[in-house]
């Protein structure tokens, strides 16, 4: 199934893509494409519904991230072994976790916007997987039993408050809005070999990364069963597994965002996110999550 | 106003300490301890209600963490000179974040388990805050305004799993059950002197800690601000400001926790927590949320 929240940011409703490509509304069989919902007696139930019978949804509604009510929202670094080369950094013995701020996911198609004092605010196309039921001392061969589905993460990234204030890369990596998930939650039974999709990510219509998930160093499996012997993954939780070669940082010369820009990033089977960066506006600070009027979901 | 939860782990409710000391129930004034609740209009709400008017709950009630539904759950790290100076790390230019899974906080008198694999499990005192309004580049000045309350935190920490294993603390701060929080969230307003005081922490009744927020590098004011400049940080979010001398870590020998070792926390005005450390119980793992039958709150 590929699984989507469609409608107002904060006020967002649960569908499903049919076979025809159109949205259908799913608020009659689930609260939210969240929690619960996520694991494998709500999917289970979800895909008990025939589909053409549910209402279908204007193809202009907006999406907004394909998983509700993250709370854990946890990023792998260097996982691909190009990627750490051109960064500069040793591959890691273990994988590398660092956390993104939940409230900072935002749909697909939003707004990315540049913090204040932003100096080198960077791409990441990676693929993520969301936990369905409960991960705690999962081995690595039932791993996959723990997760609802894959989405596509712009692991959106602010190099300076990363790696230049103080410890611990959170402080990049949780700006509002850096963290659109989407356009699509698609469960595992839809996706063919996961260690074969190709990855992309374009800056204004130039390719700038190029990948496949064949080159990750620790895989889903390995990653779910890995993080859970520090800490328990719950329904809805989202980890994002690295990105490939062909960041900002990595470039000659190194080149970052700007207000303008347009980023478009997708995987394979996974559907494409576009957003536009913009510069910070200042009632992001002010208002309630709910109330934000610009696609910018920072629904709690 | 000190307001609490209790009852049932994952199915806690609502409550206030009246001027007698006794639990009142506020389920039907609020929903939760949690989110909006927690802006400064929500505790108004509390605020204007007749706390002789609502139900008393048996006192021997177990009290739940002070907050509920937490997703971004950040810590601060060597915020106290002389704690910096007995872990043997330089004092930090500037605040270090971390972050604990928010699916670690349990009630302040609930057990704390120790993980498989565990080789160096320690504890640490902690002043908390929560968020009541949304905070995104706040000034210090207005920060406060931005606090609903104050509790007390035991940042349970496994030191092998924060330092050895291959970059960033995220993975020895947020194994199941390492963070008791509460067992009240105070408001401000019933606090005297922020940078006054006195934090204490018991391992099997014999004084480990012993500090004073006065000694806090970073004062909760500044942390607000500080935070807020890397990511909004919304209703309900926690964070916990780091811990005075006294750690296992600093003692000589180093001594860590194991099973049957009791704890007991308190900072003047929050009141007190008291743990009983326990070994790894599997079911743990296979349960949900709210079935985990041992006081231990995993509720999403």
């Amino acid at each position: 199934m590929k699984l989507v929240r469609f409608g107002e940011a904060g006020a967002e409703r649960p569908g499903l893509i049919d076979a025809d490509g159109a949205i259908r509304d799913l608020s009659d069989v689930a609260p939210d494409i969240a929690g619960a919902t996520l694991t494998r007696a709500g999917l289970d139930r979800i895909r008990s519904v025939d589909a053409s019978s549910l209402p279908i949804v204007p193809a202009d509604a907006r999406l907004g991230p394909c998983v509700g009510g993250v709370r854990n929202f946890i990023g792998v670094g260097l996982n691909f072994a190009d990627h750490a080369a051109e960064t500069g950094l040793r591959i890691p013995r273990e994988p590398i976790l660092f956390n993104k701020a939940p409230n900072c996911i935002v749909g697909p198609n939003d707004d990315v916007m540049l913090p204040r004092g932003h100096q080198r605010v960077d791409w990441e196309v990676e693929l993520a997987f969301v936990i369905g039921d409960r991960a705690l001392y999962v081995s690595e061969e039932d791993a996959l039993s723990h997760v609802a589905g894959l989405c596509v993460c712009n692991d959106v990234s602010e190099r300076y408050f990363q790696t230049e204030r103080s410890g611990q890369w959170t402080k990049g990596k949780g700006c509002p809005t850096f963290g659109p998930l989407g356009p699509w939650l698609v469960t595992l039974d839809e996706i063919g070999d996961l260690d074969n999709l190709e990855m992309f990510l374009d800056i204004n219509g130039r390719r700038a990364q190029t990948g496949n998930t064949s080159t990750m160093i620790f895989k889903i499996a390995y990653l779910v069963s890995y993080i859970s012997q520090f800490m328990a993954l719950d329904p809805g939780d989202v980890v994002t597994t690295g990105t490939p070669p062909g960041v900002g940082m990595g470039m000659t010369p190194p080149t970052y965002l700007k207000p303008g820009d347009v980023m478009r990033l997708g995987i394979e089977g996974l559907g494409e996110q576009q957003q536009k960066v913009v510069a910070f506006r200042e009632e992001v600070g002010a208002q309630p999550s709910h109330a934000y009027p610009s696609g910018v979901d920072f629904a709690r």
